[in-house]
C-alpha cells in the first residue's frame, strides 16, 4: 500500500460538520481546538476566522468523523478545553437544501425582443427547421448534452429500497458531479414503480428528451431486463452505473494492480462476493478483458452449474459462463488460491484467514460501502499486496468521462469495448505510488472521454 | 388604443436577425444604415461597433422583421447604400443553439471533501433523514421547486402536430422563462405518446420527481381528459398552460378593459372563435367571474343544444352551460351585439362588417399565432375600442407567477379562484394607458405570486 493511499485512508470520513468555536486568543486555534478534534479522532479539513470581537474571536473548524460519536466526543474535548462550540453544522444537509442542482436559463431575458427570441414568435422558427431536418435537433436543442439520471429507488446506495424520493439527493448530487466533471445536464428522474416492464415503458416514452440514459441504484436482478431491454429499444447509450460504471472501475483498478505486481491478465483467477448488478457486470467484463477465470458467490455460496438454491435465469446465465472447474462451496472455498477478490457485498464478511488462503501477493478489492468486507489494515496484515475499498474505487472516475465521449460521438450504445478503453486509459494515467488516477483533475474525465470517442463504433 | 399600444404593436416584428455591417465613415450609421433599414420596414432594435479598421468599421445591426422577404429587402436596401453586409445571424437560431436551459451543480465541487458531502458517502445521511421523515425531502431536494413541462408534440404554438422533439425549443424557452422571471427549475420532458392513457400514466410515473406539472401545447380534446385525471390523481398542481394560462391573461385583459370602457363584467356577452383547449377553458374561467354570457364557436359554427355535426363529449357539455340563448349560425351570428370578441382560431377570419356587429365599444381579443383573426388597424377602423392580440397577452405574464405561488404555499391545485386572483390583480398593476402589465418588470411576476399565494385554499 503507497504510503499516500493510507493516508488518504485515514484522512477519509464519511459525515462533515462545521462547528462554530468561539476562542479567547488567536493562538487558542492551535494550542486548544485543532489538538482538541485531532484527540477525538476527527480531521480537519479547513479552519476559518469569521468574527473578531474585543471578548474574542469566532472560528469556524471544518471536520470529518466517523459517525456521530466522534462529532459527539469532538465537541466534548473542545468543550474540556474550555472553548465554547455555538453551533454544529451538518454539511451534507446544508450542501443538499433546496437540492444540488438546477435547470437555469442558458440565455439572458431582459427584453421584450430577447423574449421574443428566445420564446414566441421567434422560437417558431427553430421549431419548423427542426421538423424540417430532425438532425438539427442535436444543434438547436440541449437534448444531446442531457442525461437523464433514472431510478425507483429500490437499492439506494448501500441503503435498499428507501423509496424513490428519499433516493433524490443522490440523484441531484450525481447531476452536480456530471456538470462540474464533463458539462453535461443531468436531470434527475424518479419513476414510481418496481414492476421492469412499466419502468422500461416509462423511460422508453420520455426518452426523446436526452441524448443517454444512466440507470441509477435499480435493484437486481430487475436492473438486468431493464437496462438489456431499454439498451435494445433506444437508439441512445443506456447504462446501468452499478452495472457498467463499476465494472469499469474495477477492471481499471485491477489494470493498475496487475502492473504494481507484475501479473497478466490471462494468469488471475477471480473470487466475486455478490452476484448482483455489480458482481455480475464485473464478471461480464473481466472475462471479456481476458482473465483466467471468475467465481461468483452469493449469500449462498458459490454460484456454480447444478446448484437450485435461490437461482434465477440471471445466475444460471452465469453460472454457465463462469467458474471454469466448476467448484462449489462457500465464498471461503471460492477464494482460496485466487489472485483477486472483488467483494460487493455485505461488510466484515471475509476474514485475514480467508486472506491468508489466496494466492502470493494477492489483491482485494473491498468495495461493500460504506463499511468494507474486510478492512484495509486487516487485509494488508494478512498478507494483500494491493488493497482497494469503495471510496478509492469510485464510479464517479469512470461515468463522467463515459457518458461525455459516448454523447459527442453519438454512440448508440455503450459497449464492453468503450469500457475496456476507458479502464485502460483510467490505468494509464495514475500517478507514481497510486492505484487510482485523481477524480478532481479535469484531465482525468478528459482522458477517459477521449478513450471512449476512440473506442467507438465508427458508423 | 393607447399610442404605446400602437408604438409597440409596430415594433413588434416576428423574426430578430444580426447583419454584419461593413460601412466608411462613422456617420455612414446614421447617414446610410439606419435609414435604409428603416425604409425597408424593419425595426432596428441595437447597434454596436465591433471592428475599427483603417479602411472602416463594422458594426452589427440587429433587427425586427416581419419575415424573410423584409430581411431580404433591408439588406439589398443596405447593400444599395453602398454598404457591404458581410454575414446575416438570425438570433433565434442562434440562441437555441445547444438549447435554452441547462441543468447544473448548485454547490461547487472542487475538493474531494465537497464530493464526499454532495454525493457518497455525506449523501447518505440526508437519504436517510427524508426517509425517516418524508416532508423534508421538500427542504432538502429540488423537487418542490421543480416544475415539469410536459408535451407530446401534438400542438406547438400555431404549428400543430409536429413532434416532440420540434417542439423543444418551445419546451425550453418556457424553462429558460421559468428561470429567470420566478427562479423556478423548469424542465422539459417529452412523452413520446398520442394516446391520453399512456400520456398520464406516464406523468403520473415521474410526478414524485416534481413539485408541479405544466401540461404544454397537448391538442384538444385529448388534452382535456390528460389535465384532468392527472390533477384528479396527482397531489401537486397541474396546469394546462394553452387552457389555464390563456384563460387567466384573457380575463386579466378582460378586466383592465372593463375599467377602460366603464363596463361590469356581468353585462357582459362574449363571443368565443375557436373551442379547443384556450375558448374551452377561457369560457369556463369567464363564466365563472361572473360573465353575462359565452357563445363558442368552432369551424361547423355557434356550438349550441341540438347541434349534431362535429361535437363530441368536451362540446356537448361546452353547449349545455353556455349560450344562453341557445343561438345557433356562424361566427358572424355570433358575434352580433356582443360587446366582447376572443378569438383563439384562425388568421383573419373576422371581418370589419363583423366587428362593426358587435355592441358599441367593443372589446377584440384576436389572439391567433403568428396571425390574428383580425388585424389591430382593421379592427379599430371598424370601431374597436379596446384590441389585444396574442403578443400583446402573452401566457408568461401568468403562468410564472402561478406556479411560484402555487409552489410556495404547497398547494395541491390551481383552482380557478388562484386564476381569478392571477388576473384580478394583473389588471390592477397595468400601467397608465396600457392594457396588460410590463411583463419584463420582475414587480410583475412577484405580485401574480402573492395573488396565487392568498387565493390558495387554506390547509
Amino acid at each position: 500500500m503507497a504510503t499516500s493511499e493510507a493516508l488518504q485512508d485515514r484522512l477519509r470520513r464519511p459525515l462533515g460538520f462545521t462547528l462554530r468555536v468561539r476562542v479567547v486568543q488567536p493562538a487558542d486555534l492551535s494550542a486548544k481546538a485543532l489538538p482538541a478534534v485531532a484527540g477525538a479522532g476527527a480531521f480537519v479539513s479547513d479552519t476559518r476566522c469569521c468574527q473578531v470581537a474585543s471578548d474574542g474571536l469566532l472560528y469556524e473548524l471544518t471536520l470529518f468523523v466517523t459517525g456521530d460519536e466522534q462529532l459527539a466526543a469532538a465537541r466534548a474535548a473542545l468543550e474540556a478545553a474550555g472553548l465554547q462550540v455555538l453551533e454544529t453544522i451538518d454539511l451534507a444537509m446544508e450542501t443538499h437544501r433546496g437540492g444540488a442542482c438546477e435547470m437555469r436559463g442558458r440565455t439572458p431575458i431582459r427584453s421584450n425582443n430577447d423574449l421574443r427570441i428566445v420564446y414566441t414568435p421567434g422560437v417558431a422558427r427553430v421549431c419548423k427547421k427542426i421538423q424540417a431536418d430532425p438532425e438539427l435537433a442535436r444543434e438547436y436543442t440541449g437534448i444531446h448534452n442531457k442525461v437523464a439520471i433514472v431510478t425507483n429507488g429500490t437499492a439506494i446506495l448501500g441503503l435498499g429500497d428507501i423509496g424513490c424520493v428519499p433516493g433524490m439527493p443522490v440523484m441531484e448530487g450525481k447531476s452536480a458531479i456530471f456538470w462540474e466533471f464533463v458539462g453535461i445536464s443531468a436531470e434527475p428522474i424518479l419513476v414510481d414503480t418496481k414492476d421492469p416492464d412499466e419502468f422500461i415503458f416509462v423511460v422508453e416514452k420520455i426518452a426523446p428528451t436526452f441524448g443517454a440514459i444512466q440507470i441509477e441504484d435499480v435493484k437486481a436482478p430487475e436492473c438486468f431486463p431493464i437496462t438489456r431491454e431499454l439498451d435494445r429499444r433506444l437508439a441512445i447509450p443506456v447504462m446501468h452505473d452499478d452495472q457498467h460504471g463499476t465494472a469499469t472501475i474495477v477492471l481499471a483498478g485491477l489494470y493498475s494492480a496487475l502492473k504494481k505486481t507484475g501479473r497478466k491478465i490471462a494468469d488471475v483467477r477471480c473470487a466475486i462476493s455478490g452476484a448482483g448488478a455489480s458482481g455480475t457486470a464485473i464478471s461480464e467484463l473481466l472475462q471479456r478483458a481476458g482473465i483466467g477465470d471468475v467465481i461468483l458467490c452469493d449469500s449462498k455460496g458459490i454460484v456454480c452449474r447444478g446448484r437450485k438454491e435461490g437461482m434465477n435465469p440471471e445466475k444460471d446465465a452465469l453460472a454457465a459462463r463462469t467458474n471454469r472447474d466448476n467448484r462449489s462451496g462457500t465464498l471461503a472455498d471460492a477464494m482460496k488460491g485466487c489472485d483477486l477478490f472483488i467483494g460487493c457485498s455485505q461488510p466484515n464478511i471475509v476474514s485475514q484467514d480467508m486472506v491468508r488462503s489466496m494466492a502470493k501477493d494477492p489483491i482485494v478489492f473491498a468495495l461493500a460501502n460504506p463499511v468494507s468486507e474486510i478492512s484495509r489494515d486487516d487485509a494488508t496484515e494478512a498478507g494483500a499486496a494491493i488493497y482497494a475499498d469503495g471510496r478509492l474505487m469510485n464510479n464517479a472516475l469512470a461515468y463522467p468521462g463515459i457518458f461525455r465521449g459516448a454523447l459527442d460521438v453519438r454512440a448508440r450504445d455503450i459497449t464492453l469495448e468503450m469500457m475496456m478503453a476507458a479502464a485502460r486509459k483510467l490505468a494509464d494515467i495514475v500517478p507514481a505510488g497510486e492505484l487510482m488516477p485523481e477524480m478532481m483533475d479535469p484531465a482525468t474525465h478528459r482522458a477517459v472521454a477521449e478513450a471512449v470517442r476512440q473506442a467507438a463504433p465508427k458508423k
